[in-house]
């Protein structure tokens, strides 16, 4: 049977060059960071390399990095802190965004009492920036929270826009860049974002670690409290191997950045001509012109009542692809980005995300579509 | 040069097993356990066996344990939600807990306002059970959180004793298990308490990642909000390899318990005997007839001056031993482990704390006392 992963918004394959770093570690690399004699010093040398590594590929320095353990984590920490050491008020977001930011704001509002704000989504997924500057001309300490490639439908923010504009409104600017770091370039000194946050396993990293940048000068508390660990930002024993392997993948990622966007946006030109070609009254949520090279979110032109069916028998061919986020697969509800700004008619039809890593290959685009075309 | 560690209550290396485990999973599943197609359907399989292998081990059934990316964030979940969501009032602990309690109760104090009564503790570095019954007289709704297994001194908490106190005075009892786990039997059927928790790393398991056990009709809410991972207790994409090598290192302790054990408790007994012969005025903080088998503290009849000097002259020597834990290590300050029971006097000698693992040998040990011997 066919093995086609078609799913790397969810989360990607390792490189194998990056299994080869960690399993060195875990072998050779047991000391605790923390510790001062020498096994400890050589795990802490790893750790501190792999910032500035990291730091490098970003163009910040490396004390603004903080490792976490995942991205969801990075999130919760900064907007945590930003609500009850910042003392934000009002947090200005969308409802597309990832249910880490999503879920933990509708929490947040309630247990510390702040004004939630949503900017209004356009038809096309895009956020509407007349009604982000308007929201922002309410004189309130703000947060901004939005994310930068939406997981679901690709649309992407416009970060050099958004991070000035809350800059000359003197908002507080935290962008999930989840989908991003390692797929296209951000330059830190170039945009004035003060948070951001990144998980591994997005770039051909390990599960269970990402990192969260805080801009110098802003002065955040820890979500875990304990041990000193990332300057007392991040109590716990670091997962050294982790961090190794996440380092590793952003720099293989940059490195080969262009050859792999190209092969990528290759591919989802070929998927969408062939779409249009066998499928003519497909449409999209977000326009894929627009939207995030890897990312396509397709609204089959079939009866209501194969939403279900359609995901099964993708599957059932070997072919993994999702219906937006790994955390809400089960759910046969349309997903809340969708229901934010696809009529209701469209709602109805099933639909599909599929998005691309530079594994995959025009064959396995044609086998997809080979079972798309028998259901 | 030799490179002898003897810091096993730090961190300890992972067993070559557990890292063939882990690259086994790194190189063949990557799925997020969320989805629902057979990649993630594969990795979904993976977190749940060994679910079952830790619940098995412990004896309690495998709802029960909650992965978590380390000890830290593990007290920190359970000490928040009883704080916050048990309405628990007043937190009973003491001043020898690991700073992972212990600052971390600390800082809920202020923002919870919370009673934080601290038990007192003997003059051999155990609790004082009659003043944690007098504690528990008050009529107030309850958690007591007391380690098991001291880091820094070794002194065993009677967990029967305390969980059965506890039990009949109708407080919650969490017990930090993260030096024993893997290291001693815990039947979680026989013993009532609540809440323990533990890190892999501490038995020859990956860093990154731990575990909490809840007992069953227990609720508590999410430290880290988001997705629905972990029955919804703790969002974020799971770490797949890093929780089968947790397995799979606890499975393999469990295994060998009982000869490495042996083995252990051979190497400390003869270490005790070395130190009494060629320092007849050593004395240890914990009795080493009582403390954990691993572990133990020797004050060395050196001068105070020598304290800062000790350290590095292993180190140079090319062993590794430390002073506590491992979180304050840069510090010549006496731990404050120590401060709660040895006097004044005593504290001025220089203490090192020297814990073993079953890759220890009578050689290291002979190394170790050659190497004192010189300062």
């Amino acid at each position: 049977m066919k093995n086609i992963y078609l799913d790397n918004a969810s989360t990607t394959p390792l490189r194998p060059e990056v299994i080869a770093e960690m399993t060195k570690v875990l072998t050779e690399n047991f000391g605790n960071p923390s510790s001062t004699h020498a096994f400890g010093r050589s795990s802490k040398t790893l750790i501190e390399l792999s910032r500035k590594s990291i730091a490098k590929n970003l163009n910040c320095s490396a004390q603004e990095i903080i490792f976490t353990s995942c991205g969801t984590e990075a999130n919760n920490f900064i907007l945590l802190s930003c609500i009850r050491d910042l003392k934000v008020e009002r947090i200005i977001t969308s409802k597309i965004e990832h249910h880490a930011v999503l879920h933990t704001l509708e929490v947040f509002e309630k247990q510390y009492n702040i004004q939630l704000d949503f900017v209004s989504i356009l038809e096309d997924g895009t956020i509407d920036y007349n009604d982000l500057v308007e929201l922002l001309s309410q004189n309130k300490k703000t947060l901004v929270s939005l994310m930068h490639v939406n997981n679901e439908i690709g649309t992407v923010l416009n970060l050099e826009k958004v991070s000035q504009l809350c800059k000359s409104y003197n908002a507080y600017f935290h962008t999930d860049t989840v989908q991003s770091i390692g797929k296209t370039e951000i330059d830190l000194t170039q945009l004035p974002i003060d948070f951001l946050v990144a998980s591994a396993h997005k770039f051909h990293g390990p599960k269970g670690i990402g990192f969260a940048f805080i801009r110098k000068n802003i002065v955040l508390q820890p979500l875990l409290l304990g041990g000193e660990q990332e300057k007392g930002l991040r109590a716990g024993t670091e997962s050294i191997h982790n961090i190794v392997g996440m380092a590793k993948a952003l720099e293989m990622a940059v490195e080969h950045l262009e050859t792999e966007r190209n092969e990528i946006i290759a591919l989802k030109n070929y998927f969408v001509e062939q779409l249009y070609l066998h499928f003519p009254e497909v449409v999209f949520a977000g326009k894929p012109e627009d939207t995030f090279y890897n990312v396509i979110n397709v609204i089959l032109p079939f009866d209501e009542s194969k939403t279900s069916m359609l995901l099964f028998q993708l599957d059932m061919n070997g072919v993994a692809v999702s219906r937006g986020s790994a955390c809400q697969s089960g759910s046969v509800k349309p997903s809340h980005v969708l229901e934010a700004f696809v009529s209701k008619e469209l709602l109805q039809k099933p639909n599909i995300r599929v998005s691309f890593s530079h594994y995959n290959t025009k064959e396995d685009v044609d086998y997809l579509l080979e079972v798309l075309k028998k259901i």
